[in-house]
């Protein structure tokens, strides 16, 4: 744990999140300035800034979580699609230096701008419980 | 093999690719509508449609190469960052119904806007030449 990531604050319980999933390694939470409705982050409780500085054995067990968190909000959601994306330095907009990956519902047509937007806490917990694993 | 997947085919070699990586799984190559200067695909040789439906094992290996490709190619580059973009269905932007993943690399203050646009042949040709590996 760095004492100064928002990430680790999260993943050590120390700050609040909007949980769906968590085993002893792995959590994910939703975003709550979501790119889309059900906008969902899935890290590493352990900390690696990258996708050049993470475990190969962590990266592993790390996108399996994602695909099944990801066909699992989709489906819940009946999403028409998703993205995945990760990005890796501030001119990629990576914003938190702990590595993480979004999960990104999508709708035909809905056109959003990957660019948070504040959420509203109350369906934010509503969701999360929807969404839980 | 699918007959009507064009990322079979160049997976297959019918059709010709400027491929930076290749081993007997996996093959790496330019975007030749690229989102920004080196901009790559990775994909498995084996057809999947998306994260979805794509074997486990697979997916493993699969973002390993991704890691090691972009790792390579940002530092080529000396880019700033990178974006990894993994999309599913065609509400996600998919194009092709072969899972890949898109390797972005990004320079500071770039502003791009995720959108395909067409590479000029010779310059793609000798990008390739320089982050073959």
């Amino acid at each position: 744990m760095r004492n100064d990531c928002l990430f680790c604050a999260i993943a050590d319980g120390e700050i609040p999140a909007f949980k769906l999933y968590e085993d002893e390694m792995y959590l994910a939470y939703l975003d709550i300035n979501p790119f889309s409705y059900g906008h969902t982050l899935v890290i590493p409780k352990a900390h690696y800034e990258n996708l050049d500085s993470i475990d190969e054995n962590a990266l592993k067990d790390l996108i399996v979580r994602v695909k099944k968190i990801a066909s699992h909000i989709s489906s819940v959601l009946s999403a028409k699609g998703y993205n995945i994306l990760q990005n890796n330095g501030e001119a990629a907009g990576q914003t938190g230096k702990h590595i993480h990956f979004h999960i990104i519902p999508r709708c035909e047509g809905d056109k959003i701008a990957f660019e948070n937007t504040p959420g509203d806490m109350e369906k934010l917990k509503a969701l999360a419980e929807r969404l839980k694993m």
